[in-house]
């Protein structure tokens, strides 16, 4: 039987997904709700499926599960209303800006014993998901350092940053997922510097664009994240782990593989612009893990508790760059 | 409107397309072919299309175009009777495996008036494709010299090659036909060597498993070809073009990109397995290409003419190594 | 005018200068000086110069700089001596683990008047210099993010980190003052975080086997160093620099450039053992840098108060660990 | 004892050579000769050694060996009168352009039994001996395809191209000899393809720019040379080879490994701009085995026989052009 599917938000995470759902053989797309009637429209005319209120969708007894990508201060009331009516959510990260808020939805998920499952779409990328892979697999034998560097080709607008939380809550929550994704165990503390170096409209909201993260563990493992959202070469996205037996990287990705020899050098071309052709194939995979979950009843990963692990970290990272010290993430939680 | 599309033979290459239309947006695939009933019933399980008779199909009028997947010596005259019909084809390689019936059904198929697309499925790889445009825009200037280098990861059996026509009808072909559509000019000469270094069997039959070629155009430019029907690390297929303002090449490709380093050194994972998935993308591209000509009215290539002048490239191929001479491809026409 | 030189400490590093001096053209050595007298015979057969005590060395008018590889805490004194006599000196580094007594030896330096250049070797490696030098040219607009990571292949035995003033003196000395020549901007903040996960026998001496270092300038550029007493793939040695225009990379190291590709992947081989044969390209180049000096009458770089700068930015570190925040290097001035 | 060497030649790779030996620890140079005056003064002032007739050296017995660099067409006559006086040569290649010539020479040098060595100076690049040697080592099982790229960075003036033999018997005879190193068996067809498509000049001048060569084996290995009198992007110097169990390669080298990341892609530098750069080390390792040889009395490889096998080669790929087709090295024998 096809999984039938709601999307919640016609923007450009909702694209990708309905993208991903549209080449999935067992999902289809039945319904779209957005306040934007014109995305709405578009999506529902590009992938032939109805427009449907929120409410409509809520109450469809044709309707498997959702996927939530409306604006992130409607998340935590929509996984809340659907659960309620033990209908699945997949929703996009975060859960909610406020950790507290964030936490008592998750609390709420919990009692509705309905699926919920997490946006953290970089777990399902094939090169990242070898290299966590391999590290189960014991080939580098126990990790020791991890480090990644996340990069956004370019800044977004004013209007972007005032809602998004800050650089911690809305980019680096993914390098936090992916550290405890890959670490393997729960990570401790966090210290943290951050400077505003590519636009001063972000230094002027109160936010940051550059950031610097060490995270470690209670066995005193190491992470450290290096952010920016400014990337003139393309969408930087590299992970490297270092164990005792040896280490394990994952390159960056371009779309295509050519090199140019001339009087100048060796030339390859720019990385992916952005995460909608970057993560394709991790997004793809990504659905077709919560179709499976859907199929076989299983409780689908990453969940909730890993959206508020990955907020807590944020927290602790803001936190420490106010405070100029390491802090624990006992203290956050 | 969406273009539906019949599939004759359900076997390896078969499924490749049938993969390939199941993703396309405005293509379906409603029927399969094949005189293999399983295949057939496994093909049309997967793809939810009817099962009909090769007669059917040519007579039915829910059917925009056919796939021919057949083995090769029922192509010639499959492309015949649906041309005949009026009904677009696209045909894998080879049209034949001789040459002067190749011919005559390209020349049928000039009469018929009807688009045949030939299955040259490397032009619409993104990589070699990028080297195509670049060559285009001008960016290493006149080309010189090309080398294509292409070794399957392990000899077929020898029931197949028994009907493969031999390595330069049936491997060589796909470079013979990128070396043409690189080079911008006709080839004026094939030089060729080949041994059996491979597999002792594949000698026995008369056939080669290791082939060098040398081709020049009018002008002077080469191109060499190198071919192995073994290479433990992978499928391996590269292309560079060397200029006089620079070199362009095309790198291989793997299903992951990570490296691990330990006491052995920096270990990358091995090249895709065949071409069912290093040429995926390519394959996606070539269907669509021909879905667009369908709704253009457009002439698709490469064409059928092009079949035949890869064809008697392979022809020159085995005379060199016979005669130990350069053939002029005017001996051949 | 062959310049004569006279070597103290005729150890591993002494003897990785002294073949340094063999290839340069213009210089000499004339005279070796150690307390084992099977190393300075060793080392005054292999390269025909004469045993000499300190003391005969400090008093002969036969020589024109001293190089000084003796035990770190006979530093200080020997820079002393010589440059009260106004003989030239090139040291290694660190000028002393405590941080006093190297600001006292600086001063003195000072006073003398007498050119002092320290051993801070990958300034003068033709990769990082290429990145120190494109930097300047502008290549990648204003420096924002550096990462330096920094692996010996393996960790040092007890007796080795005993003497050696822990990992921020010993072996992060090198990178801080990487990161100054780089950042062309003082250091403000030194966070630190460190652990032991190599060897527990360097963590029973209180020291720390892995390490991770976030600097910062008053600008808010922010610098990155990662650290570990291991890499069982080689001396692991790597910058990148992240700018507004661009990034900038200095790869790895190895001593042959080949690659085996077979069923289990492609492999290139393991990096270089260690610094003897890693910097060998960069020793010459200090040496030839300091020759130079000698000749012209310029003052050396980098000069003792970067060796001072360098150990302050150790000593910010260590406090850093010890009291889990950020650490202002002004506190430690 | 350190080995007195005298320099036949101070020119460009004159100076070569005398560099090698300068850094080597057991060799001096004590003579060199030139008719050009300057050219002489210039190398012996730089390597501290005296201006002598060839007569003088000949007669001198204050010389161990001789190092030819002279014109080729004096090679033959002076290491016939060398050898037939004791004295150990080391000869830049090739021997003659003349093939009878060069085979009389050898013959001389046989009936005189005194060390003769030939120049192919990339037997002893580091990078392409430890293909050699894990070819060996057994490491890609039997060998069964090579691919030799080898490319000069421009085109000689047309004064150096009427002396130079053309292109077989100047550029490719290298890759005749490295083909020769590697197969580990005699070379039994030669079939080649030559153009002019870089200097109009070159062909006025009758010679060729551009080629392309299969050589076969009598087991029926190949190997194809692809050469180029000009590479944009400097000194292009490649091998592959391809065996039954895997395939090795040695890559391009640059003088810095660095990359630097931009709007327009990744870009590493250019490689080297000519042999002079390239093949030090190979240089310098050459003239350390052609003294290990005079000190231990063993006789040196490459050795005037190799010559004559590589000057066979290239006259067999020259009458494989003029007459299209495939040689049997016997027939030129």
């Amino acid at each position: 039987m096809v999984k039938r599917l709601a999307l919640l938000g016609a923007g450009r995470i909702g694209k990708v997904h309905a993208q991903a759902i549209a080449t999935h053989p067992r999902a289809k797309l039945v319904a779209v709700a957005d306040a934007n009637n014109e995305a709405a429209q578009a999506l529902a005319a590009a992938t032939e499926c109805k427009i449907l209120s929120i409410d409509e969708i809520l109450n469809s007894d044709q309707i498997d599960a959702v996927i939530i990508c409306t604006p992130t201060n409607t998340h935590a009331n929509l996984i809340e209303r659907f659960t309620a009516k033990g209908i699945p959510v997949f929703c996009e990260k975060p859960i909610d800006l406020d950790l507290e808020r964030a936490k008592s939805c998750a609390d709420r998920v919990t009692n509705n014993q309905t699926p919920v499952m997490l946006g953290f779409n970089r777990r399902f990328d094939p090169h990242f998901k070898a290299v966590h892979d391999a590290i189960k697999a014991g080939k580098i034998g126990a990790i020791e350092m991890i480090t990644i560097t996340s990069r956004d080709p370019g800044a977004p607008p004013p209007e972007y940053i005032k809602v998004s939380g800050g650089i911690f809550r809305d980019m680096t929550i993914h390098d936090f997922d992916m550290a405890r994704f890959l670490l393997g165990e729960e990570i401790s503390t966090v210290t943290a510097q951050a400077s505003v170096l590519v636009d001063p409209q972000i230094g002027e909201l109160g936010d940051y664009d550059s950031a610097s993260i060490i995270l470690t563990t209670k066995t005193g493992r190491h992470c450290i994240i290096s952010n920016s959202r400014r990337a003139t070469y393309g969408y930087d996205q590299r992970i490297e782990v270092h164990g005792s037996l040896g280490s394990i990287s994952a390159e960056n990705q371009r779309p295509v593989s050519i090199e140019i020899a001339n009087q100048t050098g060796y030339t390859r071309p720019p990385l992916h612009d952005f995460f909608m052709t970057r993560y394709l194939d991790a997004y793809a995979a990504e659905i077709a893990t919560f179709i499976d979950c859907l199929e076989q009843g299983s409780t689908p990963s990453p969940s909730i508790t890993d959206g508020v692990a990955a907020l807590t970290l944020a927290e602790a990272a803001l936190l420490s760059v106010k405070e100029g010290r390491t802090i624990k993430v006992g203290e956050i939680l």
